[in-house]
């Protein structure tokens, strides 16, 4: 990768594609496949692993992919001290008709380097990437399970990798890429989850990062996590603010279909305040709904009084998250001050509905632009 | 380390600091010493390292003092993805008398437990810990700088090391210890320091984890120091709510001594809110004023309109920041929307009466309790 525009105030060394190198594994060293029915979200990993390291004074090096391997860090990098780094995750599908796609790998992309900004790591150039990450997938096509319930998680990452304790901008780094062959992210499947609504803790606020894909945002809610699993539920609805705004579910965007009060059909979801990650999914399923013309589409802040009185006047049809991990996932209850509100589903399913109909484009079910081909 | 009361849930084998594995560097592998004058801060470190691994089956392995070593992780590391890991940094000393002693290393022991927990990482036994790091400290002891404006500065880090991409509590996790001889923070030395306040940036939030010493609360800051660095000011400081409170300055906390509006003077310092770092060094200062009792001692809530008035009305006497890396360290000047604000000194200085009574505590000029000998 690397490449033109690919650094920030360095390019002595501008590296393309064509420079990537490849060190294939030997026979030996290719690892058993796992069956697909024991898929658990990132355990299982490919047999390659793509890098492309970098340092502020000869800007990137060549990119390589490798054997799957430990990483050598010195004790003092920056990543273990003060979280500078950063990820993405995105999906290649094997489908119906064999051929592989990726689903629109350029917004992961985007997202990426805006956060790569945020994070005082250095940008590259996304198309590059996603050449090298094609490239990657190909040479571990094996791995993409042949399944229609499954598929090859990617996990771009890139983390400051110098050794030095001063809490500053990082001169060397390292981005690599992951790939596990994964299935239903909820080991529920795609049965309905709930959620836990806890206005005491509050997962991002004005000012802040909460828009940006940086491990820093996911440290803080493993311990709430925890607490929400051992009463029962699956995940956190986190909360904003005096009037307790819904803002998003961690590993998911949230959605709301409902009736509004002049009886309209109106899917509503958490506007991109700076709250919440823009969610590639969540986009999808935005241009999807105004594209069928059906019903209202409205980003706008929504409150859990306003969510408590849709339900009590049956006005609330379904509720359910999106992201890259799940894809869509309904909501079966959420728990929030003491109550536990069950929340329905509606017939014809709206998830339902914008799960098979993203399936399609991830499957190659139909021909979509979105599924770019590997 | 390890032992007694040690671990969370398992502890299949309890370990003591007796249990204390030694692998001692041959003499091809000690390195030289820097001069006390290129000490920069964290970029030099020690012939030897303590680590301490944990899984969630066998609870804490033995603690292993060993050459300074590459750490070895899986790509995949929950650390590297979702920023679990979280530090302490300490200080010892060459006492004027020869001894090497700790700066109250319980307090940062405590502080490292409640960080522990709020990580979803497993907890440990305190005193055992300082027993190790004691031993460490004595391995390395002419690492620690015969200088009494240069010191040891530890830095205790904790990881978590499963390989495993769901965002869930870890499995696995490391505890290592990393030593650094280390001159002033600052490059500018013990001179005054200027800071940027911009509202628009907010370091933590109720709800958060603004009061934990995690890698997460550090990397969305990097960037905003970078600006700060880039306008002219060595650090920031950073503001909460509508009324621009002042919190904290990122590497320390910050006081204000000043004349209140009945002309009394005052130690003004922002409260243990949940918003800032509860700094050892804060917290040692705060008891020295009110043993001193000379004037008033307030924890309480400050805004940028007080500064700015008690500025122009001239009761301003002294702003400084405390804490382990630059002990204290006096403010010149805040940029705020717009305005330079100079920051007077006042004669005699309160900050170099707590810098000069801190430094003879710590280096052994007086003996008191909060100095451990090593």
């Amino acid at each position: 990768m690397a490449v033109r525009g690919l650094i920030q105030s360095v390019r002595l060394h501008p590296q393309k594609f064509s420079d990537l190198e490849e060190k294939i594994c030997t026979p030996d060293q290719l690892r058993p496949k796992p069956d697909n029915s024991a898929l658990v979200f990132g355990k299982y990993f490919t047999d390659h692993m793509l890098e492309v390291s970098w340092d502020s004074k000869r800007g990137w090096a060549k990119p390589v992919i490798s054997p799957m391997h430990n990483l050598q860090l010195h004790p003092g990098a920056k990543v273990l001290h003060y979280a500078i780094e950063l990820f993405e995750g995105m999906k290649a599908y094997r489908g119906e008709d064999g051929c592989l796609r990726l689903f629109r790998p350029d917004k992961n992309m985007a997202r990426m380097l805006s956060t790569a900004k945020r994070s005082s790591l250095p940008t590259f150039d996304a198309e590059e990437m996603i050449k090298c990450v094609k490239r990657l997938i190909q040479i571990d096509k094996e791995w993409v399970p042949y399944s229609t319930t499954s598929s090859l998680y990617i996990r771009p990452t890139f983390i400051a990798t110098d050794p030095s304790l001063g809490v500053a901008s990082p001169n060397e780094a390292l981005l690599y890429v992951l790939l596990c062959p994964v299935g239903p992210y909820f080991t529920s499947g795609f049965k309905p989850i709930s959620l836990m609504a806890d206005p005491q803790y509050v997962r991002s606020w004005p000012g802040g990062c909460g828009a940006m894909k940086m491990g820093a945002n996911y440290a803080p809610t493993i311990y709430i996590q925890k607490q929400s699993e051992l009463l029962g539920h699956q995940q956190v609805l986190w909360l904003y603010g005096a009037d307790h705004q819904l803002t998003e579910v961690g590993t998911m965007n949230i959605f709301l279909f409902m009736l509004n009060e002049n009886g309209e059909r109106e899917l509503v979801t958490p506007p991109l305040d700076g709250l919440i990650l823009p969610g590639v999914t969540r986009l999808s399923l935005l241009e999807l709904a105004r594209e069928w013309k059906e019903f209202r589409v409205v980003e706008r802040t929504i409150t859990m009084a306003e969510v408590i009185q849709a339900h009590e006047e049956k006005r609330l049809l379904e509720i359910f998250g999106a992201g890259t991990a799940c894809v869509v996932c309904p909501v079966s209850s959420i728990s929030y001050q003491g109550r536990e509100y069950n929340i329905p589903r509606s017939e014809p399913s709206l998830s339902q509905r914008f799960l098979k109909t993203m399936s399609d484009i991830h499957y190659g079910r139909v021909q979509h632009p979105w599924a770019v081909d590997i």
